[in-house]
């Protein structure tokens, strides 16, 4: 491991997901959550944080005068993007400019055309000014001392339909002091093989250090960022969890983790990459976009398997069934418990919730025997962890954990007389519970009954365990098993709660899909109150 | 175009989506999802669907059985998958051989081992008696007269340790008559070039046809599937949307446009890729896994442009923005979030409905406003053709088709005193409404609230209409569309109804589940109804 790692040295991580990754359709972040994501992208070790705009809109100022203030980063160096100058202004006059300058940044990354087409149509100005423009920004921000990246937009696209033009504008960028450009595939069409080719051809036909930034319209974002640094880029642009308008832009950390891994170079601080799993979530947090269970590497479903056939190897030799140790990007193997559950998996599964079940054959047998049972009666504990915890704590202990006792509950929905319409029906819950001996009739209200339900079992149980306040339902799926009956089939619920700090997911089943919502409901308040009393 | 393309021939497209994709955690199809599904790759126009593992489940055996009776397809061959035969037993005694033989399908992929750690620790047996698994479970298989492929397991990982003995199981398996032979990245931790040098070494040193079989563990299948071709393999496996276990598959619409788009090479038959956005979205309906927007080709935002900056620029010309025309995979370019309909897509709709409104352009622009409003509020009328039918039929005829004016309705749920386990809550509905001039007020049980609304509905609706006894709901969705709010989200609910000759479908939309699920039903008996007098 080399402790001596340069981050702003000979390879950059650089990340844009403040600024591009931005643009995805929905993501609308405040400034305090781009700080928030900024801390946490500098936990990761990357090189550079990308933070915005500065001068292009009021959030993306404030965030650079906030962060000169109170981002205290440790890895990274802070970049601020923005454009040439316009067309017959010098820089120097040009407000937008004026802005980078201003903006506290070290780093400037500069935007430029590098397509005729898109300098003609887009820009509409001659490809002399063009060039004019890139030579004149780039000089002036270094003469006022900064340093300066250059983004060459369309790059790829650009490079096929007039190369000469396009490598001119690279030359013109290192004349006037850019220390790397970034060639952006920023249609994201390219495919590996074609990324290698050119960038061979600039490191050949130039002096320029070759940075990359690509998206993902072939889904080929990682595999073309690697082809570049294969061919000898020593920059790479990406954002976290692939954020990032149309098909998103190159998965940073995917990226990262296939250098560093599989390609065995470092290029984050020693040991910073087993916090990316940790990090990935919690910009997802951040965001509000529920992270993707299939995302590679720090995905939640990167290292499940459906055990049952394999699980006696896979406890003999993990390393058969997964290509490599899941600690190595801070993330956990899973074994699916399923209807093809094994009792090595039952075992397996029991030592990750933390019981030791290996010597005592019997209990095993009896859970295993209980799954099957179960899973033959449509629950599924392949995602429904905490009632497996449930189940697993009452067969250890005898009896299910239990802080309240349900007398009845009833919920009625119907139409309203005067109604808007799209809310033409109301519901109304009422439930009879029993919770640190004290009886509880209580009644809630909700936009639906599985909503009015909720509603009232809370009410009631929060007057005896107030620390349920802070749970809250954050998804609720609805499957219908047996397909071919109608409304008259059994009907899975699974629901997932998060008291701010983690989630866990409950299922419920039955005939009537109320009861099941009731079950989940139920589980999912209890296995709540089970964590928090034994913290 | 290359009209004689031969789907079987000397380019196969495999879909495995129905076997290994359905190892993705959280599916569990039932044998109607999995022919439903199997109609919708056939209409895609890939080579081979492989339907599951007869004999291992009865769920797959029962899906080989109906599919040999139900399924008619144009283009694909079914495909069994199963493994070589125990060891220690004649392939021909074997039972699960037997259920291969037995499944009707023309062709058998058969999983072996290539991985001399897999032979001996998971399999538990010699390197010599895998191959003879292999030699004598082909060549038995191929006696019978079918068709065999082999997935060699592990692969890669396993050439990596013992090139000489993967080697031998590529070829033992040609020897037995094994047409194709997948090379399989079952743990997904290949890079592009690696493949690409070990496809090359097979090709060199063996004579066997080459497939590729990736997994996305380092979001790199797509890539390594076409590095595999470009070294020249003949035969692609892979799954719609991705779906697999841990990271998924190799997204086989992915790489068929990327193939037939981007490389130029026909693959499916001609006009085929632009149903891939419809068919991709429709299987996603199916399985009840929401589409991913930024899934590459086919995602709702995988040609949504933030509008403002580049928009006159992209009136201009569209292509300065995107890397190929989206109409390509039947996906569309939008500027603002919004539909997925355009008015292209509204009137080829209305012409398979039998309304021809090539010569209304102001219908056809009302039409695609409402389904634009509509779909952004949560509608969806891709899958709910007949919801679709009654809009339409709402703005020829200026009204919508009743048969019956709802006054109001109300449902109640509760639990039983003494009631058997699993039996603990039951529904009850009234509902009043007048049909055919005289006015019903009638109460149904049911032992769910859906189910009791659609008792009492059809008990007061018979009187009037006889003919809707014999509609029945055959199938039941519920989707949560703003995950992140609970159980105080929108909800769709997709019914699909039969009267025994042919089924339709109609969507509900509501904060309340109840509602919307009202809505769906009250909509199943209209088109019902409508379609049985129009007859």
């Amino acid at each position: 491991m080399n402790q001596q790692l340069d981050l702003h040295g000979s390879f950059h991580v650089y990340d844009t997901t403040l600024r591009d990754g931005m643009q995805q359709e929905g993501l609308n972040p405040t400034v305090a959550d781009k700080l928030a994501i900024a801390r946490h992208l500098d936990g990761l070790g990357v090189g550079y944080i990308e933070g915005g705009w500065p001068g292009a809109n009021p959030k993306d100022t404030e965030f650079f005068r906030r962060a000169a203030v109170e981002l205290d980063l440790e890895h990274a160096r802070l970049a601020a993007f923005g454009s040439t100058r316009r067309a017959g202004l010098l820089a120097a006059d040009d407000p937008q400019v004026a802005a980078l300058r201003e903006s506290g940044a070290g780093v400037v990354t500069l935007v430029a055309k590098s397509h005729v087409g898109h300098v003609e149509k887009a820009l509409r100005t001659t490809l002399e000014e063009n060039l004019a423009m890139i030579r004149d920004t780039v000089s002036h921000l270094r003469a006022e001392g900064q340093q300066v990246f250059l983004d060459a937009e369309h790059f790829f696209d650009g490079y096929r339909l007039d190369r000469a033009y396009a490598l001119e504008v690279l030359r013109t960028a290192y004349d006037a002091g850019a220390e790397v450009i970034a060639l952006c595939d920023t249609n994201g069409g390219m495919l590996p093989g074609w990324v290698s080719d050119v960038v061979n051809d600039v490191l050949e036909t130039t002096q320029v250090r070759v940075g990359i930034h690509c998206h993902n319209d072939t889904g080929l974002a990682v595999a073309n960022t690697l082809a570049a640094v294969e061919a000898g880029a020593t920059h790479v642009q990406g954002c976290i969890n692939g954020y990032g308008e149309r098909t998103g832009n190159a998965d940073l950390v995917n990226v990262v983790a296939n250098l560093e891994l599989k390609l065995d170079r470092q290029v984050l601080p020693p040991g910073l990459l087993t916090e990316a799993t940790r990090i990935a979530h919690a910009v997802a947090e951040v965001t509000n976009v529920p992270p993707a269970a299939r995302q590679p590497y720090v995905g939640a479903s990167a290292f499940a398997h459906k055990a049952g056939l394999h699980a006696s190897a896979i406890k003999v030799d993990p390393d058969l069934y997964q290509h490599m140790d899941p600690a190595g990007v801070g993330n956990d193997m899973r074994l699916l418990v399923s209807d093809m559950a094994g009792r090595a998996t039952i075992e397996l599964k029991g030592k990750e919730l933390g019981f030791d079940l290996s010597d005592n054959p019997e209990l095993v047998t009896r859970v295993t025997n209980r799954v099957k049972e179960l899973e033959l009666r449509g629950y599924t504990f392949e995602a429904a962890d905490a009632s497996f915890e449930l189940l697993l704590a009452e067969e250890v202990d005898g009896r299910r954990p239990s802080y309240f006792d349900v007398e009845s509950w009833r919920v009625i929905t119907e139409t309203l007389t005067h109604a808007a319409p799209g809310e033409e029906a109301v519901s109304e819950a009422t439930v009879k519970l029993t919770a640190a001996d004290v009886r509880y009739v209580v009644t809630g209200e909700g936009n639906g009954p599985v909503n009015a339900l909720d509603q009232a079992l809370r009410s009631a149980i929060e007057q005896a365990y107030p620390e349920i306040a802070k749970f809250e339902l954050i998804d609720f799926k609805v499957r219908i098993l047996d397909q071919g009956h109608g409304t008259d089939a059994i009907t899975r619920v699974l629901i997932e709660t998060t008291d701010g700090a983690s989630s866990w997911v409950t299922v419920g089943v039955g005939a009537n899909v109320i009861e099941a919502s009731w079950e989940a409901l139920v589980d999912s308040l209890t296995y709540g109150l089970l964590r928090h009393h034994q913290d």
